[in-house]
């Protein structure tokens, strides 16, 4: 391992996160925070201090081999959600280390799971940061999904290029600033144009701020305690449902839309059965809630919010669903593992997996009746390669593994089923709402301090497509020299 | 599809099924219950008749493709069913043909759930019918599984003979008679070792039989409504915990003992990760009991049992583990979705598909830093085909969706979630008992039809491994002409 390159890119992330405290000192000040306004000041300057030390190391060489690159993805979340989390204590919102640290890889994992309750009582700065941790975590997973792991290539992952021509290639160096610079426009245009649309529809500009991060960067957090029921207009509420479900497609589509590509957009296979689950799961629930005595139109605008919020793992809510009849709860617990598109900020399995899945299961069939017949698995016009195949098998029962083992762990500690499940897979798939004590209404400030760091381990084991972290702290004997 | 040869077959098993129903012929008689005599009388008379009507027709052509083993393998499951259900109707048993037919299901099968409440109050005669309808289906699925299956080459099946040289060889038509020979004789002395251990440990020569044949043929039926709990005996509760443990095992195992292949017993990695797993789970679950207050050797003693009943799928009960912790209760559960061994009367994924799953996970992580380079899974000494790997992963995707797809329907008619998944899973694993209000001390009683009907093609599903049903009903255009 080249220790010294992984240090230096680092030490570049530090000082990006300290500018990207920029804004939220600028809301400290302006609301006259002085705790904040210190705060934020101390914190950005921790930061560059420990970049500044970085630039002394020497390396050897320039090269980043696979297993830096999954060190760097690991460690970078790990020491950004570090940093990310004093502000919280300096400032004494979460004094205590566990929940702080919990608070911020919350945030930059885009998942938005809480310990703050009443969050009105909070400073306006401390809350901006929080939210726009969300935002941050969005834009950093844009790249990291869409321009760092195709480019490695690694079997599971190389599905994330699959479909679409996109920005991406094969060359990694030249290309992935260009890849990019194409992201962060068009995922700073997206959340220009939320935040327009909230402040049209009557928010003020910092809560129009706050959820249009919320929103675009699939983190899901608020200003207000009850978060959008405090906004009783539809006009609020369904430009919240048109941008969390843009969000949760994949990017490159963006650029295909750009770039004029119509053959791409038409031709994705993700796209139409990620429309076709949002559709079909929304009038399913709306039928059963419509069924169970809900107002037809009430019951509709529901389904489809919540439908939106949890496919895009955002998980706003505007409505209790944890009093759901049972169908309906079943089918938004499906949805809390499946997630959104490769490639977008959403996370969860990724439709594109569930596609590739569903495909093979079908092919499997057709093999019952000729064994030795050759059926490629097709998304779109291409086939896909068996290893990108297995590797899709392998995550998704991995992804899987992952969410019962954690359950058995947060169970340890005397938490109900229904509470310990969805607290794991509200985690892991990055939505930051579940059922029973973590429904859409509480917080997570419950769990004790093992279970909180379990949590925290998790939502960043999620956020990373799991290889990542595994392949960061795999021992040497399992194939890296 | 030659529906001459398929219907011949099927009337040969009507025929053996008449002849299976003797037994209880017996015992009813000996009992002196009249109208338990003519029951099976007159469901012997019908099952000759259909039988004899059979071999009128021709066939043109001896030859059984796949097609046809997958119907006759589907409609003997349907049709054995409907002429088993005729006892419980015919006498009053059971007066609704769906709930008749439900545990007529349920018993060929081997899963075990039961309609019934109050069990004492029925007949000695039909209650032994129940539980051999469960030794019978027993042997069948042996015969299916081991003979069969493999010899069929379906992809996701070759797993069936990948890891022990067995009985099984590729020729089916002049060994399957002989495996199936070797198959019967074993089951036949292990149900009679079983006999004899429950008879010494104070059983009456009725219920001794009973449980052996709930026991070995993996349905666990008992004549008692609180089943093995009627017994204060840590010998009698023993003797089913080993026999259950044997019964979940490959039979191919029995067979290289009784050749003396101690490499093929050694060797077999799916035994150890059987064993392991009962051993593990029970050490675990012991723990979280006797840490909440149960004393060591109750929480060893129901760790253990229920352990061996759950993985084994026989679902016999000597405790409510709904209401262990919800640690426990996970454990349970995850052992339900897995199941006992491939080749054995036990349902379930079998454990040979998890290790084939965990397996192939490794081996994604090891790609992580070699793309390109190619490791073979192995089972043993063997290299599974990545056409074996693909059909295991298939199957175990297919198999989530079953469960969650059945969960999905049986909540629309209003069951609370955990009944509900857990019904499903105890249908498609055929264990026969689950958590909530199918726990282990309730019936399906209060299920209403629609639900009772898809439960049992749930059963059925489950125990013919998914692909047989679906390939049966598959439409032309899937393959086969």
């Amino acid at each position: 391992m080249n220790y010294a390159i992984v240090i230096k890119v680092l030490g570049k992330i530090f000082s990006v996160q300290a500018v990207f405290m920029i804004p939220s000192l600028v809301v400290a000040t302006a609301y006259r925070e002085a705790k904040d306004v210190y705060a934020f000041a101390a914190t950005m300057m921790i930061l560059l201090a420990v970049s500044f030390i970085t630039t002394f190391i020497k390396e050897k060489e320039k090269k980043v081999h696979v297993k830096e690159a999954m060190a760097i993805g690991t460690l970078a979340g790990i020491f950004v959600s570090f940093f990310g989390s004093l502000p919280y204590m300096f400032t004494g919102t979460i004094p205590s280390f566990t929940d702080a640290y919990f608070e911020s890889m919350s945030g930059f994992t885009t998942t938005g799971a809480t310990v703050l309750d009443n969050v009105e009582e909070f400073s306006k700065g401390i809350l901006f940061w929080r939210a726009f941790t969300g935002w941050i975590g969005g834009m950093g997973i844009l790249v990291f999904s869409l321009a760092l792991l195709p480019a490695l290539g690694i079997g599971g992952m190389r599905i994330f290029k699959a479909e679409v021509t996109g920005p991406v290639t094969d060359k990694i160096v030249p290309r992935i600033k260009d890849t990019a610079k194409t992201l962060y426009v068009t995922y700073v245009v997206i959340t220009a144009a939320a935040f327009l649309l909230f402040k049209i529809g009557g928010m003020s500009f910092y809560d129009a701020c706050i959820h249009a991060f919320g929103t675009v960067g699939t983190g899901g957090y608020s200003a207000k305690q009850i978060g959008l029921q405090a906004y009783d207009s539809t006009f609020l509420h369904l430009t919240a449902l048109v941008f969390m479900v843009l969000s949760g497609t994949n990017y490159a589509l963006f650029y295909a839309l750009y770039k004029r590509k119509w053959a791409d957009i038409r031709g994705s296979g993700e796209l139409k059965l990620y429309f076709g689950l949002i559709l079909g799961a929304s009038l399913l629930i709306a039928a059963d809630l419509f069924i169970n005595g809900t107002p037809f139109g009430q019951s509709l605008k529901d389904a489809f919010f919540q439908v939106g919020s949890v496919t895009t793992t955002v998980g706003y809510a505007i409505t209790d669903y944890d009093l759901w009849p049972s169908f309906s709860k079943i089918i938004l617990l499906m949805l809390m593992f499946i997630g959104g598109c490769a490639g977008s900020t959403a996370g969860g399995l990724k439709i594109i997996r569930l596609f590739a899945m569903l495909k093979l299961v079908k092919r499997e069939i057709r093999k019952t009746f000729h064994p030795k017949s050759v059926i490629s698995v097709k998304i779109g016009e291409r086939a896909l390669s068996d290893d990108t195949l297995f590797g899709v098998a392998g995550f998704v029962f991995l992804y899987f593994l992952t969410v019962v083992f954690g359950t058995m762990i947060i169970t340890t500690q005397g938490v109900d089923l229904v509470t310990a499940a969805s607290a794991v897979l509200a985690s892991v798939s990055n939505i930051g709402i579940g059922f029973g004590a973590v429904g859409p209404n509480s917080s997570f400030a419950f769990f004790n301090d093992f279970n909180t760091w379990v949590l925290s381990v998790l939502m960043l084991l999620g956020r990373l497509e799991l290889f990542t972290v595994i392949a960061a702290v795999a021992p040497k004997r399992w194939g890296y020299e």
